[in-house]
């Protein structure tokens, strides 16, 4: 079966530098903020092949040149479509060169193109190219990333104002068609909300346009309402990834029910070519972001290829002179979900694909770090963790910790693929051992922001990624628990974002009612707001369209954004409880909790397979579609074998 | 005086990745045979400027976002294109964003863009930005590349086979435009020579193509001759970069003054976005042609700009993985160039712009090489030197004096700009010694190819490098020059590149003839095959249309090379006698040499100025508009002041 092909790595440069350049705000196109990498633009594919003769046939993004067999016996066929073999064995060689877009190449006949090809830049360093499995016609051109498209209909059309504003009933993402009697410039406001679509001027995307033929296309972006000044129709088409839903979650409860929903829907909007981190405003890719998706993805889809996608493109090209998304916890955050795309899929090429890339980054973080070991910002870095108030002097808590976990993730990565890791498993042991040292605070029994500052700071987030990602013992993680994320005098999160890792910590602490909680409060309360998919920030103390400022804009917050999706993952892993215990699920656990839920049933997604669970009368029934799960119930460990259903008492 | 300005390199980049699409073979277009790098699609420029307040205007290659001022102060006024500036010192920065082409920007009113903005590729190493004066109006776009137009008419068109031959009188390099009576496929075929034109399968310029509106257009092509099957017009421009020619060369002997006339042509032709190394075949730039094209350009046009962009593209980007054009000696002359250019134009910025790809090239080198310190053929790398029969076994004699030569370059390149020459300058000494002691066979007092072969083979190859590269003695020196180069027993060069080398052995040696003999036997009878520019290869034993088979193809033969041009320059430096002794021509000598020509007069440029000299009778006449000028003659120095002439006895 023949794929197209291209240099490993290209196809995600390609389609994340187009990502990245497709902000538009307030009717101007927005330039990146961080390196966009550029493909490279000429490429040669190479393999030995083993024929009884023949023809093949090429096609390819770019024109191409080809060479078949070497030294004396090197024949030259230029740009030819169709190229003789004679039986035997012997090398194909082909250069692509594409300035305008990456190039790629199709080959079908007596030979064929995959994953067994090699690539390189004309360097001399062949590798094995990337491919994925969708690309396997000649006129599946990676160049065009293949979306799908369905009509979404427009739920209500009223006059107002001057003009026409149309509900779509929910967010969504698509391309919207105007048609008019009479060409003319249409002035066209969309919204997340109706507030937004109706304020002209301070909505984010709007546009002044003429209709050309009665006719104007927009290009595919985020809204549930859309404004136009004076009459005129609309047409719009949702533009998708085609992704299977393969978790699901169910309970007697209909708010947590709505969150769940609206949750995978508002993860489903934001998969596309990469994980974005919200479909209005920016719709770039961010690895922080990117990491809590990973989770989410799978809890929902498991979908291998978004995962990886992502992760290649947030890696980008050498030489590295600036953290991913300029932000040092990011790249910390990259490291770390390499090591965690490995554990769930068990891809070994992919890491020494990655491994370069990684590599550099892990040097480049290491050169950067100051003589006492730890990171610092230097000029240009962004130390971010989240936006509430830290204490950022000197050395910041949470990036020693999340430094240290990367080297750790880093020399994990080496062993599996048998390199040499610079000494980072080491170091990440002396940084581990120097983080307690400095910013555990004895006194207070907890960590704290900076040990430099001498203002002795709390927040959670310095706490939260020390109980998630330090060795503390026990009785170190209660004290943290009991003394910061129980005490609602430190200053409680605001995002999405650390909600995810302070529910985890919940969680892990064997708190049964947190959870249930916030997905009743919180989440609960978002809906309460109109919400049809889940928000960037929220205070739950806000009114109206207060919720949709943000970043000193009117309408910036992102009502789409990955990162809330966290109640899919905690869910599966904490209630339906599903671990993986190996690689790629070789072996996982079902450790069902009822929580403060008591029944619910729910799937969740395995890379070959799938786990049902159901807890109800403190009683969990589990049935795998593949071996290597154990139910953990009642402190026992049951195996449970493909195709039967397992019961046990909780 | 506002002028475009872009990312340091960047413009260089980009023309050179046009510049490597272009090749067209046998009507396919003909993939690059080596790494070409692509420009980054996103630049920021900044600069901190202080006004009286008012506004400026800009224009940009790409879309943009502005901000002005930082933190607090910080505002925000995306793609707009009229900006105001309060009265006070504030930072300017733009975004530029060209994913098509190369983010460029132009800015006047009450701030401007010129040389003193940085940029950065958003990974803050903010550097000096690029920029070249004729870019000075918003119209005159960065990504044009600024060549002028002439017409250039046919001279003579005939009736020949089934179709029309046309006859330009000479090489040209235009664009041509066919017209017909009604739309048809024209079969053309393009000719450096008619032979070519007219032999439509094996020409290495020919294309079917159909004309619409009775009219067709060929992308500028090399050709003297154009074939057209049926009856056709055509009309020609001719594409050229506009050079003064400010070198001159005239003597009593016409088939001498031809030679420099058909060279300077030759040479003019092969000037465009870069020093190229022919206009009909593959026109990339390569690095060993440049460095040769460096010497001719002082002697003819004394081009800044144009040395400048060809160093620059040269370079490419980092990471460096394999030797510029693949082979190992021309990273070599890249390197030694750098120096040649700074010590003719003074350039000290551009060494600090350039230094991080001379570092990592010069980084690569040494890596690269073997413990006992030569530098041997990796994978992929191409032992070039010439095209002549060599012992490549093992080290090779010629390399390892390039690469002592281009060590010793670095680390002068180093002193200049004060930055660590890594070791560079002792290793050279060590390598130059070392070379000496395996290289120069004692018992023959010549040195051989190759010292691990056991061959002892002799060339004039490794011998002229030693020559001119390696620090040796006079005595062996005139052994070198007794023993290989006046000895017809060791085979000759055939190539006009090494010709280069050996002719200025020839006149280093004090040597009166065999530069005249050159020029009129080799060139001369260059110039009696019909040729209108220089050939790449030439053997003056062939007859007929086998002067143009090369490569395997019946025409591949470029017969408009650079480095063919060398006349120019040997003139120049060895007969009106002008060299620079200092940087930047700050003093300079003239010691003509009348050679076996006895009379001549011409001119040499200098950055800025030229000097004049007439050799007669046995005395020179010498006039200077410059200072620092210094005769040497009859075993005097006498200073040559400005604007006087100076006369003496040779």
């Amino acid at each position: 079966m023949s794929q197209w092909i291209w240099k490993f790595g290209e196809f995600e440069i390609y389609h994340n530098q187009l990502v990245h350049n497709r902000r538009v705000q307030y009717g101007y196109r927005e330039a990146p903020v961080w390196k966009v990498y550029s493909p490279d633009s000429v490429v040669r594919f190479r393999k030995t092949v083993t024929t009884n003769g023949g023809e093949f046939h090429i096609w390819a993004c770019g024109y191409y040149s080809v060479v078949v067999g070497t030294g004396v016996n090197e024949k030259k066929y230029r740009g030819k479509e169709m190229i003789p073999l004679e039986a035997g064995t012997t090398v194909v060689q082909i250069t692509v060169s594409s300035p305008e877009e990456f190039p790629c190449l199709y080959i079908d006949g007596v030979i064929e193109t995959d994953g067994s090809w090699t690539a390189d830049d004309l360097t001399a360093e062949s590798a094995p190219v990337g491919t994925y499995p969708c690309f396997d016609a000649p006129d599946k051109l990676p160049t065009i990333f293949p979306f799908r498209y369905e009509p979404v209909a427009c739920i209500c059309k009223e006059a107002v104002l001057n003009g026409t504003l149309f509900d779509f009933g929910r967010e969504t993402f698509a391309r919207a068609v105007f048609t008019v009697k009479e060409d003319r410039e249409l002035m066209i406001s969309l919204g997340e909300s109706w507030e937004e679509a109706l304020d002209t001027e301070r909505s984010v995307i709007h546009y002044r346009l003429r209709t050309e033929n009665r006719r104007l296309e927009l290009p595919p972006s985020a809204f549930r309402y859309i404004y136009v000044e004076g009459d005129a129709d609309v047409t719009a088409e949702y533009e998708y990834l085609p992704l299977e839903y393969r978790g699901g979650f169910h309970c007697g409860e209909d708010i947590v029910n709505r969150v769940w929903d609206t949750a995978a829907y508002t993860f489903h909007l934001n998969c596309r070519e990469f994980f974005l981190d919200g479909i209005k405003r920016d719709r770039w890719v961010w690895s922080a972001d990117a990491y809590q998706s990973l989770f989410v993805n799978r809890c929902l889809f498991l979908d291998q290829d978004i995962e990886k996608r992502t992760l290649i493109a947030l890696g980008g090209k050498s030489p590295i002179r600036a953290h991913i998304n300029t932000i040092m916890d990011y790249t910390f955050f990259w490291i770390i979900s390499l090591h965690e795309y490995y554990i769930t899929y068990g891809d070994r090429q992919f890491l020494e694909q990655i491994y370069p890339q990684a590599r550099d980054y892990m040097r480049f973080c290491r050169e950067r770090a100051d003589k006492d070991g730890f990171a610092r910002g230097k000029e240009g870095d962004w130390i971010f963790i989240d936006w509430a108030p830290m204490d950022k002097d000197g050395a910041l808590c949470g990036e020693q910790i999340l430094f240290a976990k990367a080297m750790e993730c880093f020399a994990a990565i080496c062993a599996v693929i048998g390199r040499n890791d610079e000494g980072c498993g080491e170091q990440a042991k002396t940084l581990q051992t120097m983080v307690i040292e400095k910013f555990y605070d004895k006194e207070k029994g907890v960590f704290i922001d900076s040990f430099e500052s001498g203002k002795r700071n709390v927040t959670r987030h310095s706490n939260i990624l020390a109980y998630l990602f330090l060795p503390l013992n026990e009785e170190v993680k209660a004290s943290l628990y009991e003394q910061v994320v129980l005490n609602d005098d430190v200053r409680h999160i605001t995002t999405p974002y650390f909600k995810f890792y302070e529910n985890q910590v919940h969680c892990e602490s064997g708190n049964i009612k947190l959870l249930e909680h916030s997905i009743r409060k919180y989440y609960g309360s978002m809906l309460d707001t109109g919400a049809t998919t889940l928000y960037e920030e929220y205070d739950p103390t806000m009114k109206g369209a207060e919720h949709y400022a943000m970043y000193g804009g009117a309408y910036e917050k992102s009502l789409c954004h990955a990162w809330s999706a966290s109640p899919i993952y905690l869910l599966g892993r904490y209630r339906l409880g599903v671990r993986n215990t190996g690689v790629g699920y070789d072996t996982f656990e079902i450790a069902p909790n009822p929580g403060d839920l008591g029944a619910f049933t729910g799937t969740v997604p395995l890379p070959k397979g799938s786990v049902s669970i159901t807890v109800e009368n403190g009683e969990a029934a589990v049935q795998c579609t593949v071996e290597g799960g154990t139910l953990v119930a009642g402190g026992k460990r049951i195996p449970v074998p493909a195709g039967h259903e397992v019961r046990a008492k909780l």
